[in-house]
């Protein structure tokens, strides 16, 4: 008896589009899915890029029209991995036509778009999954099953932190991701609404948030910039930065009290995105760029011998670590993704609730928006 | 030629009246102090506790008032290490009898105090310490002078947290540590104070906060209490924390955005004080329980060669460490009270300020009460 | 212009097959390489087994006669990934029939064995690559270019140990791995010779060697080996293990001193493949476990500010990091061998020579012939 | 009741006089002793500096000759902590004269100097101590504590390694420690008997061993040389280093299998002295730059949440750490001399046998023996 295939269009071909086109791929390989993934289309503007990222990618066709993706019938689940700026309208139609929809983070620029996207997959009544892929990786999907379990007890702290380095150097040109009208914002979306998954994830729903945000260097160099729309410009000219350089809250989230830090100047950081959680029979830490390592402390281990222990969560008794390689052989940033896909694409073929899902992306955007405004408001926004 | 004499009298005689002893009895042993310090007498109210702590301490004689030490006219120097409900009195009365006075830290437990107690001091216009240890430890003085000399540039963030965890289990009695009446406030002030000195001598001055407080067991045994008025109570009876558990904090300061944890509920986090700054040409991260240690990312490195190095602040070129043992070769939490007083004494009998004095004490409380404030108005307080 | 395909078959479809078969399938996805790869044909004994493999891994087709990939003309490149025992008889084939050979490690079970397939290969013209695969992760690879470029100077230590666990347990069966007639060797062969590779890749030729072996658990249980020839056994029934369980050996190379271990006896060391190379104007040190990081300490860094770095190995300039995703986003175990393959497909696609190819092999070959003859003889061997 | 006084004489106030003097000071401070220390006189060649000495580290008195100080009745401990070739003579004498003697690490320069010394102080019937001092950090006494109670079993392997680079800088100049006339020997006496120690305290009796030595830098300039005798030079003459550089070599003992490193020749290791034992029930590892910290894997720990947990060997119920400060507040290197004084002490004054005593530093001098005569004769020595 062969198994059912769920036909894939994935729309965007860069960075998120070549992680999630390696899942796609990969996943069947190290996952016996109750279904088939057949990479049918990938979707971009660029004839030519769109063309040949489909060779290296593993898609049978390309389009140029993502009209085009969402009007294929014999598509089950639309990926959006474009930009943010264009997610909604993509969304929106893709669930519209009925599609399944899987789409990155965050899912809009703005809540209202987040709300109406939600929406659309609502009434389609068809499942979704959002981007959230840390939550997948090994030591936090355990981090995860432990705090279930009840091992971890009452939580009282979390505190976190997404930190990267990239503009920290005030002559790094004026991105697009750093203009307003095109990234939406700035680190607080980017790498904000990860540590915001990871704590809705393990230690439950933001209730209230204070913040501020700040941009530390306010004009930037327009020379070198990777909009085309600037065209060539002299080097002395300058444009203006529009987005948060970094963003730092804290917060109220079930019932703990949790610290929060989003920024793309913190020199040597290149991709830490941590976090630490104290509760009440023990206190996990953890830090994606050592990703097969969970760090627990166990106030139940023997007196005198009680300290933090760096688990290798790449045992067969780990969440996802059986379907890789033996313990000790750690695996990548890439396979959150396939860890993400299997789970979503087993929902879809089950029934069941992908997690996250489109509730998720919304329930996220609505803590950033809630943080941005209380930046703005400079005062505390409940949710 | 002989050394002047600077005689001392302590007050108090518990943990940092230990901590205190030992320094003045061994920094002569490490340094070459441009004084003689003479231990005279060490005061505290009980006389068998205050006699047998002379002897192991190694001071002359004891005393039982401490109205005694400051009537003394042999008595040159001071040294206040009550709990923080006494200082007031004996840090004005000290002052006003010309004495120069050492303080623990926070020097008041409210801001009124403090501002009574700096007066008293500017009045005497005699010279004064304040017990921020921590900023003595021989890596955190490299940090400061790295930054005074601007190898740093610019500073963009602050992350700080003191993280304990000895009143995490909830069936820890009610010690007089946790009734504001006797202590006058929780983590903020015992080690939130602590974290507030390094930030300001490292970033510069706080402009504005915003925190929260929270008190995540209200109520505790009376059995076990060590406060002698409670006296003997049944198991089941309990009293009411009127202190904070944990306080957590944004804020501005030096230019810099920082965010501030200071908590007794994060399991297995002994006396963790850390910090990193992220600032324009590198970063820095220090750990207390690794004192020796500084964390440190130079962006001038060559490249593909970048990462945070482990400086071992343990050899002759670094702060105080030419003073103790060969390099690799560590030393204590209690030799950062022995460089603090080397540094005292030095002042004193030079007639220069000490860092940290009783206007950084007063500093120090200003962001504490601030931070207070900002908690129960729910909202930013600018300094 | 198209182009030209290696096609590929696959001796093997266990542990080893599943890692060089990601590796063929996977390549192309991350490299732009001067051949395409074909993944034919893999092969096995279990027919229900490889047919299963092929679909799973992506193969064309299977085999269940290794005879049959060396006769298929359409055949250039065949992968032996068999245990050892029977690498000799098959590469020794493959190489008669004109086929580029790739083989795991180590070639052979005995050095005798390796000659032979040295000099078959030899007189094959062919190319051929070993999968020592550990000198592919991106910091092991720019460890080796600091050393070719002089960046270290004199090498005066190597300390190198290869650490597991997994048989530590002396209720743990006799399985084939621990059985000499089936294994060859024990702890020497399976992971002594990947840090005999490393440091014949890093620091030079070994030209003396002095070890000792050891069994631990000199008998096992039966019940529950893995070795169907057993049969069914009741439960006290034991065997005797004939391989070592770990060595020991110190050696001179490249004019530097070395110590070596390679042990499946250390309790919580999972696959903890670690070195250290001292030299003269710096250190670096690795671990397979964190395999984005290389440690690096630099004497010529400022004085004061000296330490070692943890460099990540995840950035653009650093060897094969480019070909993956953005700074600290970490490669896994499995991209070692997606380097190695990239690397050895180049090469046999542009006629230069493989790193390290079955040279290298024998040369890996006649050091742990070496240590065995040591440990048997007590005394220093050289080479 | 009065405590009795046990009256102490020290040979020698260079680095190792000043870490004895600073442990006979503090040590009362600490510990309840059941004997007082008197610090009675310190002898050193030097008139000005012996003088100068016992006033900075607390001595009464002082002796410029050490026959003064063996013909005092009132001394009852004689100290000796001058360089290793003088041991011999004065211990000797110290023991016919009836002192307790205490002396520094390794015993003599030879095995024929320790056989003699450890003779003289058994026919004198009195205890002894030897300054094994890393033994006595509460880390590796909790280490020795487990192993002793039975928690690790069996034990498989130690792998230890003293490091330190002061001398890997080839125009480092010809010190006297670097002459075998004056120092007897290089790395392997000076660090390598640290080593030995330990594993001998914690693994057991070595069986055999096989080493070799190596001196990297064969000539260096005697410009700079700390050595009066040598007068000054031009700066390009220079002289034959006669010790050993490094000292590396494998062992059999207590059952075990040991590698073991002595070297100075570690670039950025400045003092990194670790240990790690990997037992039939766990793991232990130790780094003396960590000191305050033990590693410890437990494999009775709960399936899927072991790993190695880092201890911080400061809590009440660790050795010697309760006498000291708080949990989480680290102690130094020079508190691991106030403990072994204490043990010393408690032991001279109870009538018990002082750990590590003559004995064991004539054990651990075989073992050096024995490695040196292994690397001449290119083979395995047993004990």
């Amino acid at each position: 008896m062969s198994k059912p295939v769920l036909t894939v269009g994935l729309i965007g071909y860069q960075f998120m589009g070549r992680a999630h086109s390696n899942a796609y791929r990969q996943v069947g390989r190290f996952f016996d899915l109750p279904a088939t993934i057949r990479m049918k289309t990938v979707c971009g503007r660029n004839e030519a890029g769109v063309r040949a990222a489909a060779g290296i990618l593993g898609w049978e066709g390309y389009a140029t029209d993502w009209r085009e993706v969402i009007a294929d019938p014999e598509i089950d689940i639309v990926d959006v991995s474009t930009p943010g700026a264009s997610h909604c309208e993509i969304v929106c139609a893709a669930a519209a036509a009925g599609k399944v929809v899987f789409c990155e983070k965050p899912i809009g620029n703005t809540l209202a778009e987040a709300e109406k996207m939600a929406e659309a997959v609502r009434k389609s009544g068809r499942p979704s999954a959002v981007f959230h892929n840390y939550r997948k990786a090994p030591a936090v999907a355990l981090a995860k099953q432990w705090i279930e379990e009840g091992r971890l007890g009452r939580i009282f702290h979390i505190r976190s932190a997404y930190l990267q380095d990239w503009i920290a150097d005030s002559d790094f040109p004026l991105v697009w991701r750093l203009q307003k009208e095109q990234a939406g914002s700035g680190a607080l979306a980017d790498i904000g609404s990860h540590i915001v998954d990871m704590a809705r994830h393990l230690v439950g729903e933001f209730t209230e948030v204070c913040g501020t945000m700040e941009t530390f260097v306010k004009q930037r160099p327009l020379v070198g910039s990777t909009d085309g729309k600037l065209g060539a410009r002299a080097a002395s000219e300058t444009g203006e930065v529009t987005v948060d350089d970094a963003t730092v809250w804290i917060a109220r989230l079930g019932g703990a009290l949790g610290t929060f830090e989003a920024t793309r100047f913190a020199l040597g950081r290149k991709n830490l995105n941590r976090f630490e959680i104290n509760a009440e029979k023990g206190s996990l830490a953890f830090n994606l760029e050592r990703m097969n390592e969970l760090e627990w402390y166990d106030a139940s281990a023997p007196e005198g011998a009680q300290g933090f222990s760096t688990i290798q969560a790449t045992e067969a008794v780990h969440p996802y670590a059986a379907h890789y390689w033996p313990v000790g052989h750690i695996i990548g940033y890439e396979h959150t993704f396939l860890n993400l896909v299997a789970d979503a694409v087993t929902a879809v073929a089950t029934g069941a609730r992908c997690e996250p899902d489109m509730e998720d992306g919304l329930a996220n955007q609505r803590v950033l928006d809630a943080v941005e405004r209380s930046a703005a408001g400079r005062s505390w926004v409940s949710l």
